[in-house]
């Protein structure tokens, strides 16, 4: 588990003080609210704050003076049409902040997405965890032989176990040189007082990209939607996608209505090219077609494929 | 007042509505929550929503895993020195977002504000009001004639007259001409049964920029303390700084440790440059210092003068 | 024409003036740099510097030390492989810089697009000059009766031509207001001695959204084609089509293989909601699929069959 | 030296290029484009595009037709008001690209200016070069007794050696490691033809905070400015220091005026809080001012001695 006993214990503490709000307030995320969600190895997204439900997007996209809801069915149908004509800005009126435990190198990815604030815990001023990522098992891929960037095949036996001692005993001797380059014992004096210590901020430098940082990120809907789906699809990093996994789930509990518009239009959708989509109107006729002839290239014409279902599909389709 | 008595009634309703919520909470923001502020003579602000409170910077500035707050008075002397080095990040860990009534040429100011989300009531999809600002008369000022940009004395008597006469003419005219050429009777039906009344997105170019619009506007904290400062500086036009002067206000509910030193380290605080840190240095040392010998342009001279208090000082002070 | 002979003078003094450089350059677009285009009646849009150019795209993408370009067809395949998966960075490594000139309506509209830098004429400083817009009668339009934010059939006979005169003579009003409130000749001093002149930034408010502004907008290259897909867009209101279509054309000559990718796999193509995407698999089957048994709304089904080029289908298709 | 001699063949390939162009250009500028300027002991920065010059603000703070300068003296003057006056939009129409190779920690900090474009080379993508930062001895500091963040005294003799054997040996273990994992010869075939080789998005992980990447970093000359005075202050780290020292470097090259600005009005400045400006006052009226009495903490009355110039000055002041 992640936490300390003090740190599980201060969150308890948090969780048991309510307040009276007049704001508008998403019972299901409250159940959940500071409660951490394990990720990885030593890892956890947290959901500790959040403004505005499903309400406040229809409220935006009316500006209106109350709530601005209608009928349940009407306020689902505006959801529904904001996200299939792209209108972004009224999920742009909902906000939530996260506390999140993860990996340098997942850190590296994940604050590429600029539109959300974040606050990491600081190395050039606090000592770090010994706290590092070693993959399961059934994680530790070979790198794939068609895609540059992708995973292959599980690792096994020796080749497994040699990578995962290697991992460990570098990450130990790793954490091992930084304590012992800082010279701090655990209560802030000296290990040994005849030196004086490297200063935290150099010696951070000689920890692997797998030990865990921590931050508190905060974006809008719209742009978590957008990180959602670009770090939860399936060319995404597995460690990456492991949050984006969880995140979502706590997506469904705090705007419903939009969650379910975003799987419908998002995630489940499909963006089709010019020349897909006369491939597909073509089929759709009863007219065979070819690669060849369609002008997509291999790689386009696979893609497609794989969009419409036919995986095992021949080079020609009728 | 701006609002209708339906408008005043759908807010007092959701004023009326507690929820219990495990979220910071800000109860002297909560006693004034969608309640309407006059600015201007149809203008209003309202706080429709926020998230976080002076704690949940100093939670952000320390990552903690509980509430993060120590002593007040460790708090405030944090929150101070955040403010005092300009760390941005903790205070962008706060979202507020207001419901704003204001002239179309003041909405225009405050859009270039790019930090903040925006939903405005469109006027290709509906029909505006009939309400237009005209300046009262103690803001019916004359061209400035050493500021280019700014206002001089106010306009008295026949010219006052003539020119409030005009404003007010004009915009009764354009929202004639406007709701003519809509050809739209108040319950969707034509007026005329023979005209087919021309597009909302068209007509709405004969109105001029007086007319009202409203949005609701959201942004962070850190990005709020900046249109403070830019929008409620004397050199910005007066109309817009009416909306900043009323959002100080809340700004001091919200969030009072923030604000305490947002007054103390920006509002009432001074950039020097260099030459003018050189001039101070040389006038705290008893030296006279004379604009000329000091390499600061006249204006640059004038306005360091009046930083330090000294409207009335000659050229050359010793 | 828009320009008077001394602006165009200017313009053809600067592109009269070439220097050597080390950068990028792009020959297609140095011919037509600072010529303004034409745009509805007294608009216009011109590029007045640009950086980048295709192979920055690819260069990047590679982080590569000299050019980073092989041979065409590898470059061009990596451009389409960027665009197909929406890799937006490298995309963002080529910059634009525009000089506008449009009616102020149409600006509040272009101003949303955030994520780009701005200098409008400031009518604050400066007294706007007497142009306004008058849409041509090809695009005088009346409401539309089945889209609340769209147009219908044009206007004809006597209510065009009153439209078209309450437009002109309304705006004509507001012009003389605007410089008799201002009360300057213009040459700088006062039309009537006796009068003050009201202040600049209170007298333009007199002024309608169909006066002309101009300023300097400025986009990286991503941006530049999220602007022209979405207000390109058949959905856009006309007159900001007008500026996205001379854009396009600058796209071409700017970056071609980036705008043929942009043309394939964004303007030429489709995005397919689940839904949308099980109902094109049934299809392609052979199978009859109803609007009923599909789940899509009438709407959404509509818009699917307009997508498949099956505008004429019944409510029912095999 | 940081590149390969294929590298600095592929750059001096692309310095022999010249294009005519109609763009505004800057000598000095083109001077060092593309040239690799050294920083630590295995990075660089340099220039590989810009877009404006001086006199793109100036044109763009008057939006004009032509080039927009007048005489030297006045650009300038315009240049430093908008500098003083925190006119930030005209500084956002020059644009500037730079390609950096960097220890990660470094970019760690850096990514954190979000108002820029970045391409960073793909370790999930590409193998990492052998490559690590060591601190030169004058660099090897100890933690600060005073400043949490801070670096202290240098490290002398054995304290010195030891941690610099620690962290060259455990580079040195770190990449070893990687590259068996990966077990890929440098040709890109096994170098174990029994073993799969670990995926590259994995094996990176075992690289630490000191390898080096690398990056194109695309920002306008606003946020360069913003960049330079947070990254170029004493109080950020040695090691981001050094890259904004050698781009101030680049910035006098670039826009000389606004550089020169910069210098007076933003790193020779210093922002004084509404109570220090009220001692300053107090000083220069030739009163004695205590910390005490000046309402500032212990801290900040520090601050302002140093700021003042009297960095030895008692509690108590004259």
């Amino acid at each position: 588990m992640p936490l300390t006993p003090e740190q599980q214990a201060e969150i308890d503490r948090q969780r048991d003080e309510t307040q009276p709000t007049r704001r508008a307030t998403v019972p299901a995320l409250e159940l959940i609210l500071y409660q951490p969600v394990s990720v990885l190895d030593h890892g956890f997204v947290r959901v500790v704050d959040y403004m505005g439900d499903d309400a406040a997007v229809v409220q935006a996209a009316r500006v209106s003076y109350g709530r601005g809801t209608k009928r349940v069915s009407e306020d689902r149908g505006l959801i529904h049409y904001l996200m299939r004509h792209r209108h972004t800005t009224p999920f742009e009126m909902c906000e939530i902040k996260f506390h999140v435990k993860l990996p340098i190198f997942v850190a590296r990815q994940w604050i590429r997405h600029r539109t959300a604030n974040v606050n990491e815990y600081s190395a050039r001023y606090s000592i770090l965890d010994k706290e590092f990522y070693i993959p399961a098992p059934d994680q530790l891929a070979a790198q794939s032989r068609t895609n540059r960037q992708g995973r292959g095949a599980l690792l096994e036996g020796d080749e497994a176990a040699h990578v995962l001692a290697l991992l460990r005993a570098d990450a130990e001797r790793a954490y091992a040189s930084y304590t012992e380059m800082l010279n701090d014992d655990e209560r802030g004096a000296a290990r040994d007082p005849e030196r004086q210590g490297l200063a935290r901020e150099l010696a951070r430098m000689n920890l692997s990209l797998n030990f865990y940082t921590q931050w508190y990120w905060k974006t809008d809907l719209f742009n978590l939607m957008n990180f959602l789906a670009l770090r939860g699809d399936r060319h995404a990093q597995y460690e990456i996608r492991a949050y984006a996994a969880a995140m979502l789930v706590m997506l469904d509990r705090w705007v419903p209505m939009t969650a379910e518009a975003f799987r419908q239009y998002r995630l489940g959708g499909a963006h089709l090219s010019e020349k897909s989509l006369a491939v597909v109107k073509r089929l759709i006729a009863g007219d065979r077609v070819s690669c060849r002839e369609s002008g997509l290239s291999k790689r386009e014409w696979a893609e497609l494929m794989e969009t419409l279902g036919r995986l095992d599909g021949p080079d020609e389709i009728a």
